[in-house]
C-alpha cells in the first residue's frame, strides 16, 4: 500500500487543494519592484518577500494588516523519561499565560499588532476557557521511548485540526499566520521527528540549548535513539514519523502550513519545532513550501539542519530559543516593511531621475555606486 | 605632534563628553530580563538590546517612540574617475526624493513611525529647501585619486556638524537615531577609508555589488589604490583618513555616532558607508561604540570586514545594499520589540509557575526543553 493509499481521503483531498503561486501576480510584482527608484535588487530579500506575497495572495499590493500567531499546545508522554526539567504542568500554566498576555509571544504579538489563536491539542489537564480552542485529541501523547506517540489516525486528525484552524483564522480575517507551540518535552519529540524525516543522527538534531549539561544532553540523545529504534518510523511517510515519534503540536502545525497554503495566506515559521513541522508539511505537500516564510535562526542546533532540508534561510539573527511562536511577530514587522516598499516607493519616472541613469542601472553595469 | 594635539579643541572637548553606559541601569535591566517568565536568556539578542538601551539611556524601561534617520547628502570629486555609472546629479535628485517621501528609506521610515532629517553637507548644486538642512561645507569634495578630498579643518567641521545634528535631533525629541547617507561615488571613498583605517587591501574593502562587471570593478580598485598611494593617510589618525580619502557624508556620520553618545541615545548603523563611519567614530572615541546598534548585514563585501573591526554583529539578514539609511527603520522595529519584552512580559511570580520550575531554570540545568 502506498503512503497516499494509507492516508485518509479527507487529508489527501485537503492536500490536493494546494496550488502553486499565482504566476501573473508574481510577474507584476517583480516588474513593479524593478521600476522603483533604486538600483535593481538593492532592497534584496525585502523585494523577494514582497514578490512572494503577491504570488501567494494573487494581489500585487498585499496588506496583511490583520494577522495572528496560532499556538498549538499539547503534552508529551516522553517527559516520563526525565528529558525535561520543567514539570509537565508548565504546558498548562503557560497556555493560560498566553491568554493573560504576559508571555514572550503575547507581548511581541501585541507590539506588532497581531492576535493570538491558542488551541489545546492535548494538554494533560482539563482546560476549559473560552479563549482556548478545545481541539483535544487526547490528554498527552504516549511515551515515544516505549512505543508510538499516537495512532496514525490521531496523527491525521492532528494535521486536519491544523488545516481547520488555518481556515478558521483566515475566515476571521487574518491575512497572515504564525506557527507557534507550547509543550514541555517537545524539543525531544521534534528532534526525533527531524531524525526520522531526514536520517540525521540524534546528536545532529538535538541541541544542548544554552544550559543543558553534558550528562542531561547525553540522556536526551539516548531517549531519542531509543524512540527511533523502538518505533522504526518510515522516513518516506511523514504521517508515520509524526505518529510514532512526534506530538500533537508538531502534527497540528504541519497542518497549519498546509491550511495556510489552501487559503493562500503566508505562514511564518518560528523556531526549531515550528521549522521541523514545516519540513513535515513540505514532505506531505511540497507546494506548501511556497507559502512559508522563515523568520529567525533559532539557537537550537537542529534548526539549521531542518531549515536546510526545507530550503529556506532565516531573515533574523537574534539567538532566540523561546519557541511559542515568538519569532513570528517580529517577522510580521519585516513583512510589513516589504509590502510598504512595493506599494509606496516612487518609480524612476516619478522620481525624475534621468534616462541616462536608468539606462545605466538597467544594464546592471556598476550601479552599486549609486549609494550603498 | 600627537593626533589629539592636531585635533581642534572643540572636537576634543566633544569627544571627552562621551561617558560609559549607566552601570546601575544595566544591572537593573538584566535583573528584570532574568525575572521574566521564560528560560533565562531564551530571548537571546532581544534581551541584549533591551539591556543596552537601559545602559545608554539610564532608564530600565526606555521607549524610543520618537526616532529619525539622519541622512548626510554630499558629492564626491572621485566621480571624475568614472567609478560611478550614475551621474553626479542623482545625489541632488535623490535628496529631493527623500523629502518627497518616495525613496526606500523614506517609505521604510514611515512604515516604522520614524522621521527623516536630511542635511546637505556638500551636494554639488545649489540646494535651497526648508526641509533640507543647509550644512554645506563646500560643493563636492575633491578627487581623492589626485589629492586629499578635503582639508583637515573641513573634515573636523564635517564631524562637528554630525555632532551638532545629533544634538538637534535629540533636542527635537528623538530618542533613537539612524545613520543614513546619499552621495554618488561614496562606496569608493568608503572603501578607501576602510583600507586607510584597517590596512585592508582594496579588493577586501570594495565589492562588486550585485552587478559590477569585472572590468569596472578592477578600475574601481585601481582608483582606490591610487588614492591611498597619492594621499598616504595615517591609519592611527582617523581625521587624517577621513580628510584624505573620505567624504563629507562619512565624516558627518562619524560625528553623528559621537553626538548620539554625548546625548545618550542609541544610533543605529545601516550598511557599508554607515558601518565604516561607525568604525571611524569608534577610532576617534572608543566609548561611542556602546551607543551603536547594528541593523542588517549589507551585501557589500567590505561591510563584514568593517563590522568585524568594530566588533558588532548584524541582526538582520536581508541582502540589502541600498544605503540611504534604509536598514535603520527595520531595526527600529526590532528595538521596539526588545523594549516591549522587557516592559510587558510577566515575571515568574506573576505567572504562577511553581518554585520547582523556577529553581530548575535558575540552575540553568536543562531548561531548554521547556519549549523551543
Amino acid at each position: 500500500m502506498s503512503n497516499s493509499e494509507k492516508t485518509l481521503p479527507e487529508l489527501s483531498e485537503s492536500i490536493s487543494r494546494v496550488k502553486g503561486l499565482d504566476k501573473e501576480a508574481l510577474q507584476k510584482a517583480r516588474q513593479r519592484a524593478d521600476s522603483l527608484v533604486k538600483p535593481p535588487g538593492s532592497l534584496g530579500r525585502l523585494e523577494e518577500i514582497a514578490v512572494q506575497l503577491a504570488g501567494i495572495s494573487g494581489e500585487v499590493f498585499y496588506r496583511p494588516d490583520k494577522r495572528c500567531v496560532v499556538i498549538m499546545a499539547s503534552d508529551n508522554g516522553v517527559v516520563e523519561e526525565g528529558v525535561a526539567s520543567a514539570p509537565q504542568s508548565v504546558t498548562h500554566t503557560q497556555t493560560l499565560n498566553f491568554i493573560k498576555g504576559i508571555t514572550g509571544v503575547a507581548v511581541l504579538a501585541k507590539a506588532y499588532n497581531a492576535g493570538l489563536m491558542v488551541a489545546d491539542l492535548g494538554i494533560n489537564a482539563d482546560v476549559d476557557y473560552r479563549a482556548i480552542l478545545n481541539r483535544k485529541i487526547r490528554k498527552s501523547t504516549r511515551n515515544i521511548a516505549k512505543g508510538p506517540a499516537m495512532s496514525r489516525e490521531e496523527a491525521e486528525r492532528a494535521v486536519m485540526t491544523g488545516i481547520e484552524l488555518a481556515a478558521r483564522a483566515v475566515h476571521e480575517g487574518n491575512k497572515m499566520l504564525g506557527a507557534g507551540e507550547m509543550g514541555i518535552g517537545n524539543t525531544t519529540t521534534t528532534a526525533a521527528v527531524l531524525c526520522a524525516l531526514t536520517g540525521a543522527a540524534p546528536a545532529q538534531a538535538a541541541g544542548k540549548g544554552a544550559g543543558l549539561k553534558e550528562e542531561a544532553y547525553r540522556h536526551k540523545l539516548g531517549v531519542i535513539e531509543t524512540a527511533l529504534r523502538v518505533n522504526a518510523p518510515d522516513s518516506s511517510d511523514p504521517i508515520d514519523c509524526l505518529a510514532k515519534v512526534g506530538g500533537f503540536d508538531i502534527a497540528a502545525l504541519a497542518g497549519l502550513y498546509i491550511g495556510g497554503a489552501i487559503s493562500r495566506v503566508p505562514v511564518v515559521i518560528d523556531g526549531f519545532i515550528s521549522m521541523v513541522a514545516a519540513l513535515a508539511a513540505y514532505k506531505l505537500c511540497p507546494l506548501a513550501r511556497d507559502y512559508m516564510i522563515p523568520s529567525h535562526a533559532s539557537f537550537e542546533q537542529g534548526f539549521s539542519r531542518a531549515a536546510e532540508a526545507l530550503g529556506v534561510e532565516p531573515y533574523l539573527n537574534l539567538n532566540m530559543r523561546l519557541g511559542e511562536g515568538s519569532g513570528c511577530p517580529i517577522m510580521f514587522g519585516v513583512i510589513d516593511a516589504a509590502c510598504a516598499v512595493l506599494r509606496d516607493m516612487g518609480t524612476f519616472e516619478e522620481a525624475s531621475i534621468g534616462e541616462e541613469y536608468i539606462d545605466a542601472v538597467k544594464e546592471g553595469d556598476n550601479f552599486t555606486v549609486v549609494s550603498q
